[in-house]
């Protein structure tokens, strides 16, 4: 099969289309060959070097995938040869064909065109494990997500908004303001023209967000706790704006609140599975109803997933870039 | 009647004796004769000036006590004048007589003296709702309690080893480390000789703590952050070393793990009311079979709050020091 090889690290050059050995699956696994995969913010710091794949998992980049199953291994149940499936990956979704533990798999959402449900594991396993199994965002609470119109921000937006949560976001366009503003969002911050906490207290008569949902990190951290409500939870899922930051203990005392910082791909296959086993019960039939969609920025021959990579960096997308496998 | 009054904030020699207005119980509240209060290191921070009564609250020292109840406000039901009791406070405790709302009453547990009992409420709600109600210690995991020897680590001791779980304290000497193996702790770290952090790792064979309760705030939270292990939980409960400190997100992400931070005082009569009731579920029962009990250092009249002010800030006590009044 072909995959996307990183032979050195470093800029998206250095993502190389070749022809590498198939996978096998072992116990409990599945072969799945890919329709699509999708471009997650981790997959450049992979090709940059600075994030390494977890022990047996792919070299390749590529947490997410859509496709067909094509071969298991001994010991699956509830799966077969033919189905079609989304899934969540430790690696390897930038090739033709993947090995995925079954507990990572995932059904096509009704009426899904196959190569778009390749948009979907990552950012409803994020977004439920973080906002609703960490965080317990309650109907009537305020969600703050940070980068509302990206892949993340898009599944936030309408997921917070389906169990009647008021949603503020922030982005840096009023274009993608306005997307954000279509998906249900209540009240839209442009981080580049006002001050987030500010428009917050405004926007909750001075309460704040009941959870923030954050991927900038240290940048964000004091001004997070300065927006979080009492009793107020931020879920940290990103590091874009560095990993060490001041923290006011004392204002997270007064509030009783709390800071939490995850990831999905270093966790055991039993949390993966756990995880996708709620998203599954309570994300699908809100998409199979149409409540929640995909939203995808646009599709890339997996070849060019150099050039993929380049409109992540530039920020100028909304929603997900997929990449279509030959 | 007499309390404690703080005519100007200061040192020790700030808490004066003095004759003042009985306060009148209103709806849902009963008048509690004190026998006894305790010291909380809060009161001390409130004698200095650094911690005002939360609105509504009595302006004198003392959030907890123990006493009879000798009247009662429209609406209480469960609890009579004659009833012996302790109580959780927002202030007023160092006192003959103190306001209750019926939420915070508990009763005096089976067989003990009345004024022991006042040592229990802090310490009881603070451990229980840090530990168990937000961190969800579970039997087998690591509990790291600093200042094992103080009122809340000879209290969380007790309730961690009582739910099944393993115990790893500091302390700065051998007298307290030696008590807290007696109350149970497995793991005993003196810490102006020994690297909590190292001592976690040696006694976890690497895995880190599950969760720690820690007073320090600032001066411990990267070696905290350091110390826990994956899926860890950090609850902050004081802030004695510092309230602002670098947090290394980065860390707290690859570990899954959170920091929360939380005071009892400040929480809305709803909230403490849910505390009150977990702990005489949970807590209460382990306090009547003698599993729980509570560790007083010493007893002063409560018109020499002063020396037992003095106590706290000597850090020499085991324990609670209770304070009984006339």
């Amino acid at each position: 099969m072909y995959a996307i090889t990183i032979p050195e690290p470093g800029g998206p050059e250095a993502l190389v289309w070749d022809e590498v050995p198939d996978p096998v699956p072992g116990e409990g696994e599945v072969l799945v060959e890919v329709v699509a995969s999708a471009v997650n913010r981790a997959d450049l710091m992979q090709r940059q070097g600075f994030y390494d794949p977890p022990p047996g998992a792919s070299p390749y980049p590529g947490l997410e995938c859509a496709g067909r199953i094509v071969g298991t291994g001994p010991g699956v149940s509830g799966w077969a040869v033919g189905d079609e499936v989304c899934a969540l990956l430790a690696g390897g979704g930038y090739a033709q064909k993947v090995v995925v533990p079954a507990g990572q798999l995932l059904p096509v959402p009704e009426g899904m065109d196959l190569e778009r449900a390749a948009a979907l594991p990552e950012v409803a396993c994020t977004v439920w494990s973080n906002v609703f199994m960490i965080s317990h965002l309650r109907p009537g609470e305020t969600l703050l997500v940070h980068g509302g119109s990206s892949g993340i921000g898009t599944m936030a937006i309408q997921l917070a908004k389906a169990v009647g949560a008021k949603v503020a976001v922030t982005a840096g366009t009023k274009e993608k303001l306005d997307f954000c503003a279509e998906l249900g969002a209540d009240v839209l911050i442009n981080y580049r023209e006002q001050d987030f906490v500010e428009e917050i207290e405004r926007a909750t008569d001075g309460a704040g967000a009941d959870v923030i949902l954050d991927n900038m990190g240290a940048k964000y951290l004091d001004r997070n706790v300065r927006a979080l409500a009492v009793n107020g939870r931020l879920a940290i899922i990103g590091l874009q704006g560095g990993a060490k930051g001041e923290l006011n203990i004392g204002a997270l005392l007064v509030k009783r609140a709390a800071v939490s910082a995850t990831s999905l791909r270093a966790r055991p296959l039993g949390e993966k599975a756990a995880i996708v086993a709620a998203v599954r019960e309570h994300v699908w039939p809100l998409i199979d109803s149409g409540h929640v969609r995909p939203v995808v920025d646009r599709e890339l021959p997996m070849s060019e997933a150099a050039a993929a990579h380049r409109v992540l960096e530039e920020s100028g997308h909304i929603g997900k870039v997929l990449l279509l496998a030959p």
